[in-house]
């Protein structure tokens, strides 16, 4: 992308709009005010994950900017791209693309976007499971009126929540927490041991997850089984997985790890998971919840998935399953295009590059010899 | 009780403390570290609301300050008696009580303890109404792995919640929604035009409710059918009723006001109701459920309560009812205790009075004229 000193009308670029949703009248309104010289087509591709363009090809000619999920240009159908935001969280499925691997066209994600459902989904299943909602609802359909029959509930303060992978779920997890009374161990591959460390790189919401790292209380890292042990024994109510699913991570829960929660005390933990089923190993889930070693597990991902009928974690006592659904919200476009509309701005101020200190650049850029 | 600078160590006074819980060994020793010279007694009472004390009537007679939720003495079984701290979050249950009433015994309420759990029940009912968790719950007890029945979700990201009664509930319940996102609006009886009018007087546990008044984005206030008409009709996607029960809110919530509610958008609103169930007009609830003019309702209160079995709320689409427990905790107690040592700490550092600026004396000291 040529270094510009600002083009405050976005004059020359043409943005293309690609999206599983229908046009978002307002927003086209705001970039028209905005952006008065920018030109702007928007599509609506009926399929969310299609890869065929719903469109000419012709459209892609002077496209400068784009904002897409899954289709992308070749190289020479889009000449003078200069800026792409995905509108997914990652970019994995982008890093074999020509337009990605072979040009100087920077790719930005849009992490960030699932933060407040699923930190909503995993303080609304530790709600449940601590005020009984379940049961509640099972006597509801009885019709019966019982103070007595479930014990005392025990509320959220004072309890201490883990977070496995403190990222943009993690960290709006972690402000709900805190509103809570709770207290946080936050969970990290790399260590953090400095408040520069600690700051969230990633977009998030204004006034929510927690940019500067200052919520959890404890912070522990590594990649040993030494590190999580550590971690797992710092005395969780609730175990949140939110890490991604990788080698490294693959049955990073099993036996050994449901032997070490229940050492600090038996059926204390509660697990939530929604990150990826094959994260936790599920036969020694399932006989760590029989043998009560953990108090119960909140699961939106499951392994295998779909989980079969008959499998035998449906009817579990203390589980709570969702169909992998907890990232899936009607805002989730509202905060992609806060996330395009931030990104253009940048542009247009010709803040697009890193300056150091405050503006560090593109919001949520892709490095592209990392992929991420 | 006469006025002191401050006796550090409580010489000469007795701590009479009458519970429905086991001993607090924790706090005892806690107490006999702080203040050395302080005699105390702890009784446990069986029931939690007896009248009959636990203990022969000799313990009264040194007693200068009494930990009690219902028993309480005369004034001539207790000549030394100068504080009480009730175990209740309110005082109705000791106005006509000699010892309140014809003394100058200083009576201080548990006003707060119900915040943490009962904002925790309508955030957790919100959530489940927003995430689709009673449905999930029925397909997974069909052992269906089903994403596409269910509509799309909505989180809670730009929702607005009204809060009808800013107290220790409304002011937690404002923290937790503030942390998802959601704008606030609260309702007063009294207006509260000025910083100072919006702070909370009454007890918060540290770091939790609302103590500066600072998270409603517009406040509404008033006694007429005008007033709260004009809160209703602020665009309310949670509706929090979180008010005493007096004559004044007997039926407040009837036809008329459902249907300003369904004004500004049918289906839109949830009710919440933690207060007490003859707040709200339940054959016009019925009606507005039916009608769909509202969305929902989450009751932890009913009227009649209980709930019989074949009342037509227990099935109806989009209730969820539980029966009248979000108030009861396993740290209530704890809660109670945290003020009673507040207060103590006031009594031995001679602070009891009213001092102006940041030191108002006791916490939630009750107005002998007011009652509460």
């Amino acid at each position: 992308m040529a270094k510009n000193t600002g083009n405050k009308t976005l004059k020359g670029h043409k943005l293309l709009m690609v999206m599983p949703w229908k046009q978002p009248a307002e927003f086209l309104e705001q970039l028209a005010l905005e952006f008065p010289d920018l030109k702007v087509a928007a599509h609506v591709q009926p399929e969310w994950d299609q890869r065929h363009p719903p469109f000419p090809e012709d459209e892609w000619k002077d496209v400068t900017l784009l904002l897409t999920f899954t289709i992308l240009p070749t190289p020479e159908q889009a000449p003078k791209l200069e800026f792409v935001q995905l509108m997914s969280a990652g970019a994995n499925h982008v890093l074999e693309q020509p337009i990605f691997k072979d040009t100087e066209v920077k790719f930005c994600t849009a992490n960030g976007v699932h933060g407040p459902q699923i930190a909503e989904w995993i303080i609304g299943t530790y709600l449940a499971f601590q005020h009984r909602f379940p049961q509640y609802q099972t006597l509801q359909s009885q019709h019966k009126w019982d103070r007595s029959s479930l014990p005392l509930l025990d509320d959220c303060t004072s309890k201490t929540v883990g977070i496995l992978g403190y990222g943009a779920i993690g960290r709006q997890t972690a402000r709900l927490a805190s509103a809570l009374g709770m207290r946080i161990h936050a969970f990290t591959l790399h260590p953090r041991a400095t408040p520069e460390s600690r700051r969230d790189t990633s977009w998030s919401a204004a006034g929510m997850g927690d940019p500067a790292g200052a919520f959890p209380a404890a912070w522990y890292s590594g990649s040993s089984k030494e590190d999580l042990h550590s971690f797992l024994s710092s005395g969780l109510d609730l175990l949140v997985i939110s890490t991604p699913l990788t080698p490294n991570t693959r049955y990073l829960l099993s036996g050994e790890e449901f032997d070490v929660l229940a050492k600090v005390k038996k059926e204390k933990t509660i697990i939530s998971n929604i990150a990826r089923g094959p994260v936790i190993n599920t036969p020694d889930l399932v006989e760590a919840l029989r043998e009560k070693k953990i108090r119960g597990a909140a699961l939106d991902v499951t392994d295998p998935e779909p989980l079969p009928a008959g499998h035998e974690l449906w009817d579990m006592e203390n589980v709570i399953i969702t169909p992998h659904v907890s990232g899936a919200s009607s805002r989730y476009h509202e905060r992609a295009l806060v996330i395009l509309r931030e990104n253009m701005q940048l542009i247009a101020a010709g803040l697009e590059e890193d300056q150091g200190g405050e503006n560090s650049g593109l919001v949520n850029l892709v490095d592209k010899e990392k992929g991420y």
